[in-house]
């Protein structure tokens, strides 16, 4: 199993909304698929899949209730600090909200959060400060 | 930015108890890093990370509190029921609870799924029902 693609599935309230933030606001590579009431995305090596929130948590097995911080952030790293800063203006552009300015980091790189329409985390970042 | 890895980081409360879960308990190859604040395992393609989870909410720019369904799943692939069957008990040996004992799914596979010991949920799946 060591060598199977990762897969992180976002529970969205509006499968439509999120879709479009994805694929037109941050121009992540959909992947084909049928029926479309799931969305999967290329994310070189992982795949990014969004479901209802809801069916999400049924088909977890857990209840669907829930509040304030998820607990789980994702990251990709850009080139650059200004590439950092030009995909997070992308996404803020795409309806996003910046959760935290791009600023050096303590282990010496550059990073910023942002959240994407249902509060999910990411983290845009690279490995040094220029 | 598009050919990075997928990095997803998983608040946790004790993260001795989430390394040995991830390193002893399922087997997943750790990176070596230092300083061990914080640690980095190898997806083949993405990486997962476990981070203390007041830290991360902090380095995020959001409030630490939240509870419930967190609004997102992790899913690896095995290649037949068997390993995925195998891999649950992996998980529940380690410390896991199951929240989704594995069956055949509506898309004409077979999953379940776990939580690990700070509820984050994993689905383990097959594409076929043998």
């Amino acid at each position: 199993m060591s060598t199977t693609p990762l897969i992180v599935t976002l529970g969205v309230e509006d499968l439509r909304r999120s879709i479009r933030f994805y694929e037109s606001g941050l121009g992540f590579p959909r992947v084909p698929y049928q029926p479309e009431t799931i969305a999967f995305f290329d994310l070189g090596g992982a795949q990014l899949a969004l479901f209802p929130r809801g069916a999400l948590a049924e088909d977890a097995g857990v209840p669907g209730s829930g509040e304030g911080f998820s607990g789980v952030t994702l990251a990709r790293f850009a080139s650059s600090s200004k590439e950092v800063s030009a995909f997070l203006e992308r996404a803020i552009q795409a309806g996003a909200r910046l959760t935290r300015a791009a600023e050096p980091t303590s282990w010496g790189g550059f990073s910023g959060y942002f959240a994407d329409p249902d509060g999910h985390l990411w983290e845009i970042a690279c490995d040094s400060k220029t």
